[in-house]
């Protein structure tokens, strides 16, 4: 049984949340969208091998984050002898743009092209992964770019959970996690003019859970 | 390269958060413990194969949830051939004691016993899981008998979580996340007399994030 590893590499492209795919030159499914991958090798686990595919066939090795997704095995999911995949979801910062070969495109999640094989699933699986882990980790650092303003960052969290967020209420939530860490400088002012806007940074790479368990702690005295 | 199902079934007993081990009788590894499971066949997922291979060989078939943990893939982690184990994390709630073959044992998962390969980390990394998730998901009622008392709850929370909760509190944050509802029902008094204690449900079975985004929209109004 063969096994091979898959990666829904997600971005906010254009205030949008946007997925990698390759069209298939051959068969089977040729024509149709694929996402990044291929066969795990013997000498390597399924994380180096995903890495390692990821930066060889789409040139995305700036990814901010990386995850395993699921296992995807039902046993007729690929046409001939039987392939298990490992599904990953990665993530790439908005404020790159990986040089991608001439096949692939990015498409935004919910506008797919026609995928091949149990692509689709996997693309709504890693979008809805990262929408439930934004509400509980700090895994919005692996979207936004080193230094934002607000807005932007609001723009970031509202292409990726697919409804308007409000500025103020993001700002407020973020900071009592302790995730918004003012960098003392400013945005140059947009088009528009008014005021310069500040500049923040999420203090840590590295995902966790935010306010672990914190629920079950003792509230706080009140004053 | 052969892929195998394993299961780390977690349950709380005598307060203590424990799992599922049966003993090796054959190399390789004679006469460590090991996580229940197998191969993969031909015709069936890996969901279908776990729950099929614990249903058959320790006879858990009242797991009160089942999900994917992750992906064990090192070269080496198993001696001879290839093996790479799609891992899950099962739970089976308090009231519950499945009979299991005389090979199999509940051991603590914080005072394992030696066991093979690598299923300390996913025994580990099962724990975990369930910590994280018990904090931001309603997953404690996979672990809860049908109808509990608030204190009988705040004993399974303090042992899968490994800290003491406070009762007062473990209550509050369930209500607030509508995660508990009062059965009407009493338990009889304990040895010790005193009023008989009300009894409560959790109102849905089927994991949910609790609370979800609700962190990013408008605050209440303030009265």
């Amino acid at each position: 049984m063969a096994h091979e590893v898959l990666a829904a590499v997600l971005q906010v492209r254009y205030a949008t949340l946007q997925v990698l795919l390759w069209r298939r030159a051959l068969d089977p499914h040729v024509g149709r969208w694929s996402l990044p991958g291929g066969r795990l090798r013997p000498d390597e686990d399924v994380e180096t091998s995903i890495r390692r595919q990821l930066a060889e066939k789409v040139d995305v090795r700036q990814l901010s984050h990386v995850e395993q997704l699921a296992v995807f095995s039902a046993p007729d999911r690929v046409p001939g002898p039987r392939v298990v995949a490992t599904a990953f979801l990665g993530l790439v910062p908005s404020d790159v743009d990986p040089e991608v070969p001439e096949d692939t495109r990015w498409h935004p999640v919910d506008d797919l092209p026609r995928t091949a094989f149990d692509h689709r699933d996997i693309v709504l699986r890693a979008r809805d992964r990262l929408r439930s882990k934004l509400s509980y980790t700090n895994v919005g650092f692996a979207l936004a770019p080193r230094e934002f303003t607000i807005s932007a960052l609001r723009e970031l969290y509202s292409a990726a959970l697919g409804y308007k967020v409000d500025a103020t209420n993001l700002q407020r939530v973020l900071s009592r996690r302790g995730l918004l860490s003012p960098t003392g400088h400013t945005a140059p002012p947009g088009r528009s003019g008014g005021r310069p806007a500040a500049l923040f940074s999420f203090p840590g790479k590295g995902i966790q859970v935010t306010d672990p368990f914190a629920v079950f702690r003792p509230p706080p005295k009140r004053r």
